[in-house]
């Protein structure tokens, strides 16, 4: 049994790591900790965890955490992971941080998020690209936006035929986080659709390294908020340097994503097949009499995108399958 | 041409009344005033009134505003009215305040809402029951649930034959205001249905007041909010002491509502019928072998139960048509 | 192992039990049938089921699903079950029927739905309030109305004490199947709520037959739709014969309740608390200086009230705790 | 006065033009047709023109309708104008045609709608763009993503700079009309978003069309429906030849759109300030270091992108300020 640790587990990420490991046969939440909530039941936080779970959010310090742990998901907010991560990866635990604080270069995450880098090694667990993960002692969950991105094309990059993309991602609200704010009001998000940062939104950092460990191709990213509480829609239009056929693409993504168990090829994808789930799903269309190629894919941003990688990480960080207590279907409708 | 002010114009129910008046040919807005907003165009706050309105915030005094106006409507909180009302009513400008502060009797006013009654006359502009507005000074503008709640069965108690009434009612968001909430989250309100003081509404009293000025009946209501942004969907199942036939309803009814325009009669309504119009709609269905009949009525929150009543007060105010400005379909869907 | 068959397996209600028997420990799906996908993957029909389920719809004959299944579950439209019921009981398997055929009395479901009744006993599928469930052949899966409906009050109706109630339901839209209809039309339902059948909904028989095996006591029913994909809401506003205080009430629904594990009560519950599980959740609420208390309760309609309930109810019927392959959180936000 | 005829009133585009037309001080619906609806009021079809309204539907000749009206439109799928526009103007009447059948140079018709095309001099009723509409008998009214689409980026092609656009358009449902469908089933697109005919949409060709009268810009378009019942936002990703500052920009769109009223330019829009008017706003962003420009357009898909423009068009013919019974703000929220 993996002894497992949460330091901010009172969002929609939390509340999904502990509904998910609620139901992880080989992994037991020993803390999970909240400031806002300290001493309250997760279950009165997350009405829909009654009965699931007993357990109660502490305030109690990092060295605590670390102690009775052997693996710690920090779901803070990024900037605040030096308060935790150092300590907890000094004591020996394994640290999955859900923050973008790991994810980048060091000096690209300076120049992007305008603060200092913690040095520290770390492997960025896009699972499906990053095979050394089971040997990693920090993972740098992916952002959501990238996860969608990067694996919707990934074939197409590493195969080398691709000459620009464009990203025009779709996400629902949870993205954004639990507190209300104007955009998640939902007279301002019903019946609407928000383009937002959309020319300087910072997951687009990850992005370009992540691709750019594959091949050379340029990259644009602008996102928007759909009236959507989950899911992430990528639509990436593809402008390649030869044309190829149908029948390549498919055995170009059949190859790259041979046995990994969370990538579903096939039709155009939307959010309800993969809601609720921790699945990939991809599709393309070839443009006739044209270089562009566009490729959809879908993930739910807090399972794929979030909570649901993280596990799927600790799953191989610990040498189990990788599937293991996250291999359900979605909810649709 | 009327002259027209408007203090506390930055929120939802402001906004309309600049809409609607911006359209109506007898008025014009000669100052809107916002401590928030002061200073900046009221289409940079509201952006859908771009091209249509050159009006700035003001933060301007009572004084100022009771001075170019002939008529103010007050769209401020209640228990914030004594700040403006008196002062205006002193210097002989009409009032129609938007607060729930005028529209109870002083002492059930201060036994619901716990604060001291400002003394004034006021009249309760529900015009369809309220043909003394004409002649008023000051106008109470009935709250959005006792407006859809009271024009839905008013002809019955005032026939003389209920028993009791259990309304149970359902409200687009933007009933509670521009500001972010838990409640108006995206996350929280699509998908789901949410009942709130379900015994305990203040509302209540206003809809006791004004069918017990009708008849006898007993009163039971319970709101709820549903995931749409507009509208008020009032379900009245409705016990009589003796039964009635659809036909003697339905004359009850059209005697009752003659040549009240903003009343319409036929089948069932939903929130489409009325969404963007100034209508109240009314259908209803008698059960078989049974003492219920169930009586439906739809309202745009903003605008018959707010803004649109707060113009149609004015206009009868002022000796106009009380149609004019007001008079137009909905958008649907 | 349990070898289960689905007769009709294409519709919401037909995916759901697949979803569910797909993780659930000791059941395996032998054969569906679908005439219309007869030959489809089910995964090409329910795209969230890819990697999930390999199952292929298929065309055959009952007394072949009689063969393979020591379990069936029929999912077809009411009317239609004696095409298959009949034929399956001969053959010696145990039948969950999901639709309307059993529910009833035969006298009452010739009444209700005017058309001839088989007259063969079943056991009316509320497993918390029909513990017989476990020696059944036949068992007739509740309507979604009556399981949200009955669940809220039968601790107040079985003590006694209730004089009347009028349930005002709110469901979302897939309790009306797979099939686009004028009121699923995205344009008809966004922002709005439908009621519909306000008087005479057929779910009511359901209800009083299940409450009239308790205790007195006068039942309404109005349903509507919301803009919601799945759940009901249930307000019950329930008149009672002399005042019951708060701790009354929940001692006498814990004590009611106790040993039930689907059965969360606590405060007023909303949608998102259940959806995605086979939960049902209840709250109430008493109004000072009055007779009436409103109890709410939340369903999801396609697992506690249709298919979740079918396999506790399959659970029951082998033996099994109830909560096997069940007992998961729901999806929230 | 101006006699108003419509042929296929009964649709979403039908009943706005009713909506819009009952408003107009100097046009009057003579005539309109349905054969779904023939003798049935309006009123009872789309249940908001109660009271705006008096019309039933007819069921007669074209020539009936050429006799009592000065303009008609044709609101009836592709395909099927034959049948109405060549007696039309023949009988002397002008006609708007809100079908596709006009729009596009006849050999690009012939080959995008693989069918006959009738050769007739059309004008392109994009007003923006086609002032030479006032001379016009036969006006093609523009797609809804073509008005879009074209409109956002015009002054940009205009001004020769542009090498290629990439248009990722999000539409409302109400686009694909109000008989329910697969992708309108509530189920479907509420919480998702669905890519459709992602490189073959035929709207393309008009924009491709309109643009190229303009200048030379290679063009790619791909349309998604959200869970919206109205608005389409289109995010042009614009890529220049040569760097453009904001400056720069705002000067080219403020000249090229000088003097047109329904086009308002500013900050990035969303559906909100648009749904229910018949402007057209538009917003951009210059990305740093880049030769990328984000446009984003926004438009009510049923006004601006439908029967708004059809009466902006109508205006034009008639010498009248294109303004005249158009110029409201919209519904927002």
């Amino acid at each position: 049994m993996i002894d497992v640790g949460i330091i901010g587990g009172s969002g929609y990420t939390g509340a999904e790591l502990i509904r998910l490991l609620s139901g992880h046969p080989e992994a037991e939440i020993k803390v999970v900790t909240s400031r806002r909530f300290e001493g309250k039941k997760v279950s009165e936080v997350h009405t829909h965890l009654k009965s699931i779970t007993g357990l109660v959010y502490e305030g109690v310090e990092t060295s605590k955490v670390a102690e009775v742990s052997d693996i710690v998901f920090t779901a803070v907010p990024h900037g605040t992971t030096s308060e935790y991560v150092p300590e907890l990866i000094e004591s020996g635990v394994s640290v999955v941080d859900l923050s973008a604080d790991y994810r980048l270069k060091p000096e690209e995450y300076e120049r992007v998020y305008s603060r200092k880098a913690d040095k520290r090694d770390a492997v960025y667990g896009l699972c499906e690209l990053h095979p050394e993960v089971f040997e990693a002692k920090l993972v740098a969950n992916p952002g959501c936006y990238p996860t969608g991105a990067v694996l919707a094309v990934a074939p197409l990059v590493d195969n080398g035929t691709i000459e620009s993309i464009v990203f025009d991602s779709k996400s629902g609200i949870t993205g954004s986080g639990a507190d209300p704010t104007a955009t998640s009001h939902y007279p301002t998000l019903a019946e609407n659709i928000i383009p937002y940062k959309m020319t300087t939104h910072r997951h687009k950092a990850e992005i370009v390294q992540e691709l750019g460990r594959l091949g050379n191709a340029r990259i644009s990213f602008t996102p928007h908020v759909i009236p959507a509480m989950r899911g992430i829609l990528t639509t990436a239009h593809v402008f390649v340097k030869e044309n190829l056929t149908s029948v390549e693409i498919e055995s170009i993504y059949q190859d790259f994503y041979e046995d990994k168990p969370f990538i579903r090829l096939g039709a155009i994808p939307t959010l309800h097949s993969v809601r609720g789930s921790n699945f990939c799903d991809i599709g393309f269309e070839v443009e006739e009499d044209s270089d562009r190629i566009v490729v959809v894919s879908t993930i739910d941003n807090l399972i794929k995108g979030a909570s649901g990688q993280a596990i799927q990480n600790m799953n191989l960080l610990f040498g189990l399958d990788e599937r293991t207590g996250l291999f359900n279907a979605g909810l649709s409708p």
